[in-house]
Parts: C-alpha cells; sequence; structure tokens
C-alpha cells in the first residue's frame, strides 16, 4: 500500500468501519492481553475481579453469641416454666456479650431481658431454651471455599467488607487499559497562557483524558506536538510502545499541515482514514506496531464523538465487561435537521419536558462550539438512509444525561437577554434539581414555540409600529386559542453598541450608512430586527445603504463581541451587553422585555419558583440592575391575559 | 436531662426521629457551613462548583477559519460565475487552515476545494462569497461574561473543556463533608491478623468509609478504640473537632460494654437513641459540639442501613445537592415476609425477571450477614402500620443495582450443590452481563418454585422411596401442568461429613445413634433431609435417639463447617463439601442431581448459555471433577419431558 494511498480520505460507512477496525484489534491481539495485578483488597473499590473470590475463612469463624445474654447448654432449661422456674449455678452458665464466643460444651443464649439474677452466682429462668437459640454459628454468612465474588465484578464498598470478614486481603484485579493522549498543532496554547490570534488554548486533551479515565482507562496527556513530522513520529512511537491506547487529536483532516496521516503510514499501519460520519468524517484508525492509535479530529465535538463511536468499546471489551447499554428515549423534534444520505450524522440535543411531551432541540450549530456538548441532553442518530428529520417527528435519542434531571428542566425559548444567565443560576441556586434550558431564537422564535406546545416560557420584546404596543397584538394574532399571561420582565435600553470611547462618533443609524460603518445586524424574527427595520424606515435609510445588514447574529453578546473585536463599527443590542465588554453604548430606545407563559405551566413548581424569583427577590434585582441599562418598575406585574 | 435518661433505649418513630434529627443540625449550623476552596479547573473533576462560572474571554478569541482554503473579502468575488471567474491576486487572498485567524481586512473563507491554483501568487474562483462564510467568529461559542456553569453543578470533562477554552483556569468549588469514622469494641482485629474465637476483623469502617465517600465525603478511619471509656471520649472529641461529620460504630446497643450512649451523653448532647426501625434499633444521633456524631449498630446490615437512613441525605444537604431520587420498581415476593407493628422494617432482597415477572426475595437472614448485601438487588420497606407482605403480594423495592444488570439475571432456586458456585462464576465470565441469583431453599422449595413461575431453573435431588428413581414422580405430582425439561446436571457422595481422620470411627447413622454423638441435619424439603428420613427408616433408628435432629442447616458448607469447628460430630452431605474443609467422608449413597426447566424458558438466551456450558464446556467439567466425589456419566441428557 502506497503511503499516497493511506493519506487518502475515504468515506467508509460507519458500520463496516466498526467491523473492519474489530477485527484489526482482534488480529493485534488486543482483546486477548487480559494484564492482572495484585491488589489490597482495601485498595481495591471499583476494581474488576480477575477471578473468582471464595472465602479463606467461615464468617463468623466460632459460634457466637447473637445478643447480649448468658450462654446455656439447652438440655439445662428443658423443664422450665413460668410456674417452675429453673436455677442455674456459675457453672451452667456464662455472661456473654453480642459477638462473644460462645465457650466450649454450651449452644444455646438466653437473652438478658429472660434472665433473672438471683445472685452473683445463680440466676433463674423461666423457659426451656432450643439449640443454637441466639447463636449465629459458624459460616453463618459464609464458609470457607465459598463463592464470594464471580470474575469480571467491580468491587463495591459491601464487596470489600465480604472479603475481609472471610480473610481476603488480597486479590489479583484486572488492569485498566493504559490510554495516552496526545494533542498536535504549533498553534495549541496552555490554558494559563494568553492567546493571541490564532493561537488555541489545549483543552481537548483535558476532555478526552477525563472521558477515557471515565470509561475505565487509565489515561494520561502529553504536551502539544508542534507540526513537525519528525517530532510527531517519535512521539507516538514511544506513546505506542507504553500504552495499549494511543490518542492523537487533530491532524486528522487533509490540510496542508495535517500530518498525522502520513506519519501514522509511515510508523504503522492505518487501517481506516475517513469514516462517512458527521461529525468527525476524517477520523484514522491505526496500529502501531500492536498498538492500537486513533487519530481524532480536531474541533472538540468530532473529537468526542469520534472517541465515544471507535475507543469507548475498545475500553469495556478489553476488560471484557459488558458495553453499557445506552438509555433510549423517544421525543419530538422541535425543528427539521436535514441530514446528507449515505451518512451517519450525529446531533448534540437538548431536551425539555413540557406538558407530556419531551422535546428535543439541537444544542447547538457547529462542530467547534463546546458549549453544545456542555448543553447536550441527548445524542440523536440520523442513519445513513435518512434525509433528515422534519419538525414535530418522533426522534429516538440516546440520553447523556439523568431522565430526572430532563424532567425537571425548565424549557425558555425566545428573545436573547442578558438577565437569563442570573435567572438560570439563581433558579438551580434556589432548587438544585430545577435547570434552565434556553434556546434564542428571537421573539418570534418564542411565540411559534408556545403555540407549537413546546416551551414553558417565551421571552419577546416586539413592537407594533402602528400602535407602539408590546407583544399584545402579536399574541392575539399568533397565539389567540391559547389561554396564557403576559407577565413582564423588564424594561431595557436598546442603542448602539460602538467601540469604547466612541472614536468614529457614531450616534445614529444615519451614520452609519452616511459614513459608511460597518454594521452587524440580528437574524429575522428578533425583536431588536424589528426595532432596526422601525427606525431605518423611519429615518428614510435604505438597508442596502448599511454594510453588513446581511451579517446576522443571534444575541446581543455575539454583537457586542464583534464591535470588541474591531470585526465591526456597529450594531443594535442592549446596554447591558456593552457594558459586559467594556464597550460604549450610544441610546436609541427604552422597549418593553415580556415573559409569555400559558396558563396550563403556571401552577408547575419550576415556573412558580421562576415567578417567585422575579417577583419577590431583592437581591436578584439589585444583580440585575447592577448589569446597566434596566429598569425593572413592572417586573413581574401581568401585563395581559386571554 | 440526667445521663441515665440519655442512656436509655427509646424506640422513637423513624419519620420523627429524622425530623427531630434535622432540626437539631439545623440549629447547631450544619447546613450553613458551606465551605469552599479554590482548585484549579484541571483539578476541579467531579467537585461542585461554588458560584456560577461565567466565560474570561469569547471563544474562539478571534475570528478563525473553518476551513482550510483561503480568506477573501467577499466583496472582491460578488462578480464571480462558472461562465465569469474572478482571479484573486497576492493581496487579495491569504491561504488559512482550519483554526487560522482571519488577517485584518479580509471576512470570509473559500473551501480549498473550490479554490483554482492559477500560480503561486493567482487563484480563480466560480462563484461568490457571502460575509463571513466558513468563519467562526469571535464568541460563536461563548462571548466573555456569558455563563457557562450555574453553581451548584457537578464538573464533567466537557465543563473543563468549556471552561479552559474561555480562559478560566482556577474556579470556587465546594469543600465535601470531612467524614471520621471510629470503629470501637476491644474484640476487633485487622483483616490481616489471624482471628481467634471471640475476635471480629474490622471491616465495618472500611464499607462505611466507602460509601460515605461515594455519598460525597471525604472519609477517613481511625484505628479501632478499646472498650474505655476514657479513651473512647478523647478520640470522639478529637474527630468532632477536626470533622463535619463523625460515625461511632458499634457500640450503640445497651449491653455491658456498650459505652457510647453514656460517653455522648458526657461529651455532647444525645438527641435521639433507639429508633423504631428494624435493623438498627438501637442508632445514636448526637451532637458533640457542632459536629454531628452518629453511633451505628455493630452489626453490617444494620451499621450501613442506619447509616443510609440518617447520614446520606446530611451529606446532600451539606453539599446543597439534590438528594438523589430512589428508582422505586414493582415486585412480586416470592413468600411471605412478617412485620412488627410500629416498626420501619427493612429488608435486603434479590429480584430476578422470571417470564414477565419481577420475583422478590429476601437476599439472607440476620443483620450480621454480609452477603446479604453482596447479594442485595433492592431494598424493601415494610412500614410501621404494617403486618408484613404476603407471598405473590405486589410490592414496592428501591433499586440498588442498575435494572439491566437484573433483568439479565437468571434465578436458581432449589436444592444447593457447590456446583452452583462454578457454574455462576464461569456464566459470568463468558457472558459478563450475566448474573446467578441462587436461593437454596432444598429440592421441594425448587419444585415450588417453579410451580408458581418464580425461577428459571430448579435443582433437585428428590428420591421416590417406592421406585427409587429420582424426581420424576414429584414432577408428576407437583408440576404435572407444566410444560419443562428434566435435565441431569450429575450424580454425587452422599455420606457422613466427620472430623479429619474420623477419630470417632464414625461409620453409619447407627453408630451416631448408638455412641450419642451429636449430628447436625438439613432442613425439612431438602434431598439430604429425605435421605437422611429414608436410612433412619430402614436402619429402624428414632429420630429421637439422634442428638442435634432438631439442628437444621440449609446448606453442605454449613453442615461441614459445623463439623470442622467441633461443634457436632458428624452430618450427612455431599463429598465436595467435606473435601473443600478437608474433613473426612464416610460415603453412603450415590444420588442424582437433576435441573428442571420449563420449557417457556429453553430458549432464554441466559439459560441457552447454562446448557451449552453444562453440555460443551471440557474444563468446567475438569474442575467439577476436581472437587470430588462428582460423576457426570449424563451431564446435561434430557432424562424426562413433559
Amino acid at each position: 500500500m502506497s503511503r499516497q494511498h493511506n493519506i487518502y480520505v475515504r468515506n467508509t460507512v460507519l458500520a463496516e468501519a466498526m467491523t473492519i477496525w474489530k477485527k484489526a484489534l482482534d488480529e493485534c491481539g488486543f482483546y486477548s492481553k487480559s494484564p492482572v495485578e495484585n491488589v489490597k483488597v482495601d485498595d481495591s473499590l471499583g476494581r474488576i475481579t480477575a477471578h473468582p473470590v471464595f472465602a479463606h475463612r467461615s464468617s463468623p469463624s466460632y459460634n457466637a453469641a447473637a445478643m447480649d445474654g448468658i450462654a446455656v447448654h439447652f438440655s439445662d432449661l428443658s423443664s422450665a416454666t413460668e410456674a417452675a422456674p429453673v436455677r442455674l449455678t456459675r457453672e451452667q452458665f456464662v455472661p456473654v456479650n453480642t459477638g462473644n464466643a460462645i465457650p466450649e460444651g454450651f449452644n444455646a443464649v438466653v437473652m438478658i431481658e429472660d434472665v433473672h439474677q438471683i445472685d452473683k452466682d445463680t440466676v433463674e429462668l423461666h423457659m426451656p431454651a432450643t439449640p443454637w437459640q441466639h447463636v449465629r454459628t459458624i459460616g453463618e454468612d459464609l464458609v470457607a471455599t465459598e463463592l464470594i465474588l464471580p470474575e469480571g465484578h467491580r468491587i463495591r464498598p459491601i464487596d470489600q467488607g465480604a472479603m475481609l470478614a472471610t480473610g481476603v486481603t488480597e486479590i489479583e484485579v484486572r488492569c485498566p487499559p493504559r490510554a495516552h493522549v496526545i494533542p498536535t498543532g504549533s498553534e495549541l496554547i496552555q490554558p494559563d497562557q494568553a492567546p493571541k490570534a490564532g493561537n488555541i488554548i489545549e483543552f481537548n486533551s483535558r476532555i478526552l483524558a477525563g472521558y477515557l479515565n471515565e470509561w475505565g482507562c487509565v489515561a494520561t496527556r502529553g504536551l502539544p506536538v508542534l507540526d513537525d513530522p519528525k517530532q510527531l513520529r517519535e512521539t507516538i512511537k514511544a506513546a505506542a510502545r507504553t500504552n495499549d491506547i494511543v490518542i492523537l487529536n487533530a491532524g486528522a483532516s487533509a490540510g496542508t499541515r495535517d500530518y498525522s496521516a502520513r506519519v501514522l503510514a509511515e510508523v504503522g499501519k492505518v487501517i481506516i482514514h475517513g469514516v462517512a460520519i458527521k461529525p468527525g468524517k476524517p477520523v484514522i484508525l491505526s496500529m502501531v506496531g500492536d498498538t492500537p492509535v486513533i487519530g481524532l479530529p480536531g474541533y472538540p465535538v468530532s473529537a468526542l464523538l469520534t472517541m465515544r463511536l471507535f475507543v469507548r468499546d475498545m475500553i469495556y471489551d478489553f476488560l471484557a465487561l459488558p458495553r453499557p447499554e445506552p438509555q433510549i428515549i423517544e421525543a419530538v423534534m422541535s425543528r427539521p435537521l436535514h441530514s446528507a444520505m449515505g451518512v451517519d450524522q450525529f446531533v448534540q440535543i437538548t431536551l425539555g419536558k413540557v406538558g407530556e411531551t419531551l422535546m428535543a432541540t439541537p444544542s447547538g450549530k457547529g462542530a467547534g462550539v463546546v458549549m453544545s456538548l456542555v448543553r447536550g441532553d441527548g445524542l440523536l442518530t440520523i442513519p445513513t438512509g435518512s434525509e433528515g428529520v422534519g419538525a414535530g417527528e418522533k426522534v429516538k435519542i440516546e440520553l447523556l444525561r439523568s431522565r430526572n434531571d430532563i424532567d425537571a428542566t425548565l424549557v425558555f425559548i425566545g428573545s436573547h437577554d442578558n438577565i437569563l444567565d442570573l435567572l438560570a443560576n439563581q433558579l438551580h441556586r434556589q432548587r438544585p434539581i430545577v435547570r434552565i434550558s434556553s434556546a434564542h431564537v428571537g421573539s418570534m422564535g418564542g411565540l411559534m414555540a408556545i403555540r407549537r406546545g413546546e416551551a414553558h416560557i417565551a421571552g419577546t420584546h416586539l413592537l407594533d409600529e402602528k400602535t407602539g404596543e408590546y407583544n399584545i397584538s402579536f399574541i392575539q394574532r399568533f397565539l389567540k386559542d391559547i389561554p396564557l399571561q403576559l407577565i413582564n420582565l423588564c424594561y431595557r435600553e436598546q442603542g448602539l453598541i460602538v467601540a469604547p470611547g466612541n472614536p468614529e462618533n457614531i450616534q445614529s443609524f444615519k451614520d452609519l450608512a452616511d459614513k459608511g460603518h460597518i454594521f452587524i445586524n440580528r437574524q429575522n424574527g428578533a425583536g431588536t430586527r424589528l426595532l432596526t427595520d422601525k427606525i431605518l424606515a423611519e429615518e428614510g435609510i435604505d438597508p442596502a445603504d448599511l454594510q453588513g445588514y446581511g451579517h446576522e447574529e443571534y444575541t446581543h453578546m455575539s454583537v457586542a463581541a464583534a464591535v470588541a473585536s474591531n470585526s465591526v463599527d456597529a450594531g443594535l443590542g442592549i446596554r447591558a451587553a456593552a457594558n459586559a465588554l467594556g464597550l460604549d453604548f450610544v441610546p436609541i430606545a427604552e422597549e418593553r422585555y415580556d415573559l409569555i407563559i400559558p396558563k396550563t405551566f403556571l401552577e408547575e413548581s419550576k415556573v412558580k419558583t421562576v415567578l417567585d424569583l422575579i417577583r419577590t427577590d431583592s437581591t436578584f434585582h439589585e444583580t440585575i440592575l447592577s448589569l446597566g441599562g434596566y429598569n425593572l418598575r413592572d417586573c413581574g406585574k401581568v401585563l395581559y391575559e386571554q
């Protein structure tokens, strides 16, 4: 096989790639290594037994009193009754506490409560005893040589107790696979270094090593390797010699500095390069000597997904443990999702239970978005033969979070406001089980979500140009059949977010159009977009004259970030966003931001907690006001209901 | 409050005790301590955020190429088409790899596949570009100051990645409560010491500390404290000064050497001593200074149960985390269980799914039986107002093991044989997910379990005295309507198990009766008991003349253990049991031991695995034969079906 051939990224179907990979692992003896080591039982928690564990000694190892009282010979009491009690002398009984050995020649215990002490050396008893009553006989718990634990068992604290109780103090356990993660790329810097443009903080190896450990490995991380084939070659060879699994992160695609496939073909054998999955297509599965080396794509979402697909099962198989069964639930897609035929597509999903329906929403766009993993509750697979799923379609989701957590999640969809982060945190603090899942799809998106029964609460600030009133006319038009309350959250200042000190002296949209400054817009359906369009219409500005009008962002903070980085000169947004990033702010309007809550959800405890919070928590109010640009004069007030 | 009063063991109702305890913890400020500490994000895995975590920097922190290709200014390509391509010179484009910064003055990326290289300094493009296409704009993932994690969140690897990606390298996390376990009792020895009669291996503290850690503490263990009030007093005072929770194990009841309550009343305040629960009644809840000190009963089952009832929630509350929700399932009781009114009774349960029914069986008798915890799949609570549950009654069980594990469990009920341990282990080795849950209730118990649909397989060796045939006539009588197969497992030698060297020269039951030796019997319904009674009848021996005839054990190994300890002189059992403990064996009969399997279960994969194993695994056969006293001439053969 030529080197050139190996470097070409193919598009092997996932199921086939898995079969080929399993076969390659089998051939190199990966599954039959089964290393074991000796550990003290005291240090064995969480380890996997390599052999069955049998009791060394019986437990208890002697006949033991099960009660506080006296040890007797049962036959001495055979005639005892209330009417004709029996007296025992000092030779005929021995005081015992629970756990004491029953002395030779005795075979029953009478509880202290039933013993009438006559004098120091005499007791009187009013009942007969049965042989071995209140005695824990030898081996009652386990007899020497009996099985305590089978092999392949993960040791719990109680298992340690059972082993120690029967004299087992050392056992053989299976060794976990040693995994090593090699980050590659000259652009990588450590988290405590300040990034320059083009630098990427090296955090992937932490995520990858974290999950490798969680799945049962002992994972180590190397320092980043520069984009230098020689250094990469040496690092891979060294890692393959001393580990059972090597993970190479990034360098898997076909870019000008992606050396991984070439180097792996030089030092070993590339089994698969390129799998028909999205994300994660350029993954490399290779063998260096007898050690599997997996080249993962660079983006965190792709890297974690491909590691989950190709490496997780390897670990369970290495340890000869049953693979974890995925927990699958059924949910309803909140929006359509396209997928290419011939590709297995994997999508991080946020789940929320609204009424009786579990709604599924993609948790973020793009493989580079770490937050889509942080927010991900589940994983949707769109199989290779499907073109996608439609809105409202039932889908099967693999849960990545517990079902209880998901049921306790309040679903907020609609316009973005910085208060929502504070609300999410405050809510989680007051009632730790409650989380807020919030999707920022603009005010109209929020209304539509309420109409489709996908959200508990929508945030909206839609200005009716004719009446000058907020939200109500839109509700009457789009949500007329739904009983609901419109509750004010805040009034807030909207204005132009500009660079610190406003060096271009931008005062209005007119300035932007006239001076040819670059604007950044919000998406269609956003309340802020409606406000932009209203002002442009009022001021007679043609959107075509506003440079960057077609460049859309989804949140106030994204607009502020674009200004902060000098990519653009100005954008319309709230004062809190400008303040957060230390930017200047030119006020344009005060607007009302309300919450729409269907009446069916008003009595749900998580919704009630939110309302309590915004209505009564003065610390929460102070924190909001400290963000700047907010007025809470109507906060929590019902402004409209139907 | 007098000391005497404190020492008296009361019987407070559980719910009331919990309320009183929570109030006492509240009053001493236990819940409001909320200590926090600074940790590096790299060391924060599994810790709980003490505050919300906000992004320090945007991610990405610069506009980054999302593809390999060239950076362009989109307006340069506005006229590009297939028919009229546009050429760009070296000043108009910059080659970029994925992740590279987009240079100042550029605002879009064209993928390498769409770039036609004309010469070193010229490229040709056939399509227009949209602004910011294939660019990850600043803050696409997160904008500086946005919320990454709320407070009270348990940190996962992906959370570490998200924090590091946005420049957060150190955070404040909640400190787990420091718990200290003090074992008490002069009889305690360490696991590596050889026990003399009356010694108890100190393993409880390992179990208790293990679970305290699992629930979120940092738990330490002390060395055992002798039964000496002065030493106990000093140890408790020292532990209370430096810990948030102190666990005292044993010394909680009212025996002559149980000093705990007295000492606790001296150095602190006893809040509760004695709760109406079984097991665990003598538990002590006390405060030493502001530190809760919990005195647990000595038996492991009681100790763990009371710690679970009174300490687990304390830990979650201390950390302000939601308490774990118990997973409750419904099962059918396989046998009646009595409970006293006025007492909350807790029973360790083994669960098995037989057909569509989940059967619940108590996993062991007695609070001293560690194996009942090892085997326990769930916990049954019989509340204070109930007198117990009947066989066949539906009960709610709190799961202690995953539902998948339980569904994969093969339920074996019936006669005990040492082969079963080997079978359990071999099965688990071949198919790690499959476990055997085996209840040794004798041959007749096995038949009854099959009749009630409670077991997949029953083991039986019932001799029909009239025909001399095994099992078949019993099946025809008790299981006549159930389609089943009777499959041989083995022939095995039964005989008298006697001391090594047979010092009393016991050769028969007649010898036992004549010489007044002490016998140990098996329970009613055991095949071995039937054999005993048949021989006694044949030899004309009156059971009343056989000393110890009324003393019953449930397994061959328990009989052997009684002989090994010199508690008795002989018992009837299989040769393998005698061999296991190095005892002598006087053969009396060869008997047949068969398996009954209802036909409905024959096709279940776990049952098929068992049959495959006994029919084809020669290593397994060799291991059985090495136990001694077995003959496998018909192993796996179907001897009868209906």
